[in-house]
């Protein structure tokens, strides 16, 4: 949602650690959505009241939380879990780049979800709190792209039931960074169309395109660059909470990060290219219109100062009263003229 | 306050640590403010001569020190907890990077407060020396931020109080940080500001405001981007001078610093395009008003030039007697006039 | 084949390890050559159910595969050898960066052949599952440039019937790296060629050349970058799965690919450099084309405002009544446009 | 004194270690300045024979030599304490990169002097040869800044005659780091003229300040860069030459050095800056021209073209006959005119 | 001589290890040089089968191979030193970045001579195989700048004669580094020309010089940037094949190598401000000659139309009556022109 950093110093001077909400509020309410499984069994809770009787039952745990406005919901469920308090302000704080922390029994993750509407990009913050045994994951609105997965959870015969809550994770991860391929092609065709009007008929509005898909690929660099570092730290953290065998996917979902910042930092040259062209190619159009003018002063001054000579009111000119000197005079203009223009088209301005 | 180095150097040939002012005077007077406290009480102190007895009580102690122009009092409170001669040095020297550096006992971290006056970012030194039990803080001129800091600690039921003043001083680095996003957000909007401007009505005021904020932001992130190397060092320092309950707090100062970094690298990247922009819009109005140069010049040029020919005064000119003469000619002008006007059009130069 | 990520996205909300192709599709049908060899024996085998019996009895297998299309025949390959679901994931992924990776008991490696024809260059990606006794190679479409490598097979008594299956896969890589320096040759000419157009006459033609050079550049580069850190790590493998001779041999293949993208790079600066002349020399012509029209106007504009004055109706204008009016005036008009000729070329504009 | 290599050739061929000039010659004659001094006594020296007699006294001794002329001098230097052919060949080679080299019983340390004469920055290499208990200086023409240092040694309560010839070393190094803050101090101001010439009247001297300001600076950069290393390895060295309590200034020094660095490249940025506005502004000059031209041409050519009409000779024009012509076309000229400028002005064009 | 890289594409298809020429044949026949000498004896020898006696005698041995056209004489030398195939085709591509290989008892080194030609640089492939006891040198053709180290050899009192063939090759590599000086010390000469053209008189020329130098830049920094890596790793080999006290000689080089690159690297810099400084000044000149035309423009179009006005032949204008029209007219144009010229010289335009 966040481009440039706003709200932020509202916070300044409360005490590190104060749960403070940053970024653009929104007026969606908080709502829980909340799955108990394990490998034989699935079921979608109504309350948070249940979750420890599930959780003590060696149930694995999924708490969603769309909206982050009720900070009441948000810190009891944090309580629950024994979250730090810098998770909940990082949680609650909107404006963060993609990072992975280890406390003790849980890893903090944070990354961005990307959303194409119509003109512009738009970014929601994904925060994730797992361990082996449960995920919370924090989203800005309602509205993602988990629908697989959960269908996958329901369905019951999924690696995803079997394996503990950090493959559960790692599969919102990936599916995160799915969706980032959808913005590349998106893209992509962006790109290719502006660089076929830059190459056949280039105007202002083309440099408008050009700059705005140049900023949006600063912005999107930005929200995708340190995920990079993040899932590598991810993949270094303690097997306690992150298995092995999630680390041979999470290599995976590393691989794919990796090649959408290839992509853009490749976006990033090709759009560069294009405005040395656009630059250029204008240059070349002023190229083109001075060598019309020119031609055109060329050709007419010297007949009309000619026709100007012819025109002065002097008492004693012999040629004006010659019976050839108007068709001499004529002769002459055609003549200066087609010369002109030979020599122009000599010098290939026209 | 400093942009260029200026009055460094006065200092040359001067034995190594000699204390020496260097940078910008203000005619502000010394004026000092001591806090003791422990978690059960707090005392604001008149004199210096106090701090050793509230000191041996097992006291933590804060000395606050606005404008360094007062040497004999910075020398008596560097001796009191004997601080380096060097660090003297340094706290007097008001031009330096941000750093940190480990003495046997203490500490001695800078940094730079930014203060965003109307026209230009201003920049005023903070200097700390600490330990676990001591605080020194040393500012070029009165007027801080760390008001929140003062009243938590008055307030006696906040961890300021429990924690030793390493916890202290990461609240001021803390707070120093969190006004950093203010002028981020001031800078933000500027831009957005200035892009508006450059998309509709450039002139040659927007190439200044690009250019100024460019340069401002070369100065900002010089003053940003070596905090982030001090705060990593402070992060690694031995754990009798910085605890590692502070660490994980210096951790979340981190990842703002790097934050703070990120959006000025992204300011720049968006500066630069922006005049990129310029650039290339200046020449597509060259090109623009190139083109009704040309146009006019093109189609006056051979009209003059027909009512030149026929207002040559030669003798035998039979078009001229004809009494369809001068119809004939306005309506040959006319045509050509047109046929121009639409070729132009075809051209799409108008 | 792919410049831009395309297809990617359709694949988005499936398992993890789920085979779905990505890339664009072709409709040539799969097709197989199978070889088992051992240092005295080379048998071409027509189906896969000979291909265990020919492995059990110690021979090395190659199974070469063409077109993606029958995901029921790779399937069945990849479980005749244990390959991990994700890695047949990945040999459908026809858009990715060139890699290594170590498994238990094979290796994983990607990387793409060039192909150039006519107008731009194409990638393929060639995928290689390989061990010390099989290799399995996985091409888009049909056609390759690894007949060199299969005529020395077919002829026994090479160097490549003796080693393992890791040497074959090595004899592989080292042909496709091989093919990237004739599209480097093919590059560096056309290159020479714009930079000699460029140089004497440059028109928008010779700017659209140099812009589709740059991307083209920037795609190779693309390609080719990651495989220098591919064969990297190749040669860090486990000696089980990538003999120590066998390593010696891809230092070498990885000292070409450092001179392919060494190359690459200077093509790039030189190409980069080419964009600057071009933008210099297009405004060196505006100057010149401005200069001829300047000294035109110069010369006429003066001369045409005295015809126009002795072309005035005044009554009294003495000059026009006086016999030597006219030649004097026009002794004065070539006098003035001589002149003007004269300061023209001593301020070298003609 | 040096921008680019020059006289390095003339040594090709000569086997190493061989002692031979490069760089530009001076004609001054080669003087030597030595001191002898503990932490009681100090003593100047006439000549070099009674320096061993000292040196056994366990005075630690200080040579300076002023010019490099005389090789026979600079050769009984060195041998009389053992110095490698090595480095008396980097000696007399005044074209090198600062550095620091470790050998057995010395450090040989290289760093360029900056001597800001009127028009440009002039370098004089200063080399080094020290131990704890003698330093050898080597300077290529008389006059320096180290008089400070000398009265200090001359004082005799000052720190530098207790500690090691190593903290003598470092006291010259920082002293010539400390002359490195006037260059910045002066080459800052200049940057604030061009600035402030630029933004207002930039003309083509504006653009060759610019051009050798930066000019200026990339050799600056050269001189100061590898200087840091230097200071950096000799932190490293080992303690018999180069003890823990100078380590500690040294990192002082280092910090003045990186500080250094810091300003340059924030200089070049802001040059650099200082190009784009350039170029920028002068086509925005060229904008505002084309508009003057246009505004005119536009104009005056449809009025003239109205006047031509009129003064056309054909019989039959009744407009000519009529008492209201004249000024009715007067009228209509003051129409065209009044509605071009008005049209002008509403396009912001006047 | 290569600048791109051409013929290598034919060796696609062969076995790894088969020696085959690539790069740009010339018709030079290959001709031996050997010497064997040790710290007492030197003789020249005249053909190969002389060698093993010799080396069996303990004498060191150089075997200097001009031209590569003779395959069996290159492949018979590196059978009796035993050279692995690998070798020989490395020695035979004559299109590669320097490096530095280490075999078990050997060690293969190649860098490229520089000669400077008339119009542009020159580059040769020198290959070394060397080990304590030999070194075999392979130069693409005939001539070179090893004439003081043969004499050297001849000589016999040198250091060379008594230390191995390790420290003949680094006196090879010293004195071929030594060449690259001349080389920039005539590229720092031409750019100095360049420059001082480029602040006087630029035209179209100087364009092209700079281009050519940057390109010229670009291929001299390829062929020596990579030595300076190879060179570092030299000085890692194990002490077998390259002494210590070789190594201190090597660390000699290697700092030229740097002082080389630092230079060309500081040449780009320059070369690359110059082509800014020509947009900028051909941008200026096109300044300038708008004002010429804008001010002739302006000062005789509204003349023209005056004059155009009483040209008209209306019946009744007053003022062609009047016998003060003509000079009135005449003194009002004046007035108009003085008035434009002194409104121009207010901005400064002429």
């Amino acid at each position: 949602m966040l481009r440039f950093p706003k709200g932020r110093s509202a916070k300044t001077g409360f005490e590190p650690g104060t749960p403070f909400f940053i970024g653009t509020k929104n007026d969606s309410k908080t709502t829980l959505s909340i799955f108990a499984y394990d490998s034989k069994s699935f079921t979608e809770l109504s309350s948070l009241s249940q979750v420890l009787r599930f959780l003590n039952e060696g149930k694995k745990i999924w708490i969603n939380v769309d909206s982050l406005n009720d900070l009441s919901v948000l810190r009891s469920i944090c309580d629950m879990f024994n979250v730090h308090s810098l998770v909940l302000e990082d949680i609650l704080n909107t404006q963060q780049r993609p990072k992975a922390e280890s406390y003790d029994d849980y890893v903090y993750f944070v990354l961005r979800m990307i959303n194409l509407s119509d003109s512009e990009t738009e970014f929601e913050q994904l925060s994730m709190v797992f361990s082996k045994n449960f995920l919370l994951t924090f989203q800005e609105s309602p509205g993602d792209c988990f629908g697989p997965v959960r269908d996958r959870l329901r369905k019951g015969d999924s690696k995803i039931r079997n394996l503990g809550c950090d493959f559960l994770a790692y599969s919102l991860i990936d599916l995160t960074v799915d969706t980032y391929f959808s913005t590349l092609e998106l893209i992509g065709e962006e790109i290719e169309d502006i660089e076929s009007v830059l190459l056949k008929n280039p105007d202002e509005n083309t440099l408008r395109s050009v700059h705005s898909m140049k900023m949006e690929l600063i912005f999107l660099r930005r929200a995708v660059w340190p995920l990079r570092e993040a899932l590598n730290s991810l993949e270094r953290f303690d097997a306690r909470v992150v298995s092995s065998e999630t680390k041979l996917f999470l290599r995976d979902a590393y691989d794919h990060c990796v090649y959408v910042i290839d992509s853009l930092e490749t976006y990033r040259d090709v759009v560069s290219g294009m405005l040395d062209i656009y630059l250029s190619s204008v240059n070349n159009r002023i190229n083109e219109v001075m060598k019309v003018l020119t031609v055109i002063t060329t050709i007419f001054m010297p007949l009309s100062f000619i026709a100007g000579v012819y025109g002065m009111n002097f008492k004693f000119m012999p040629e004006l009263d010659s019976p050839f000197g108007y068709p001499a005079i004529l002769a002459l203009m055609v003549i200066i003229g087609i010369s002109m223009l030979l020599y122009f088209r000599n010098r290939k301005w026209i």
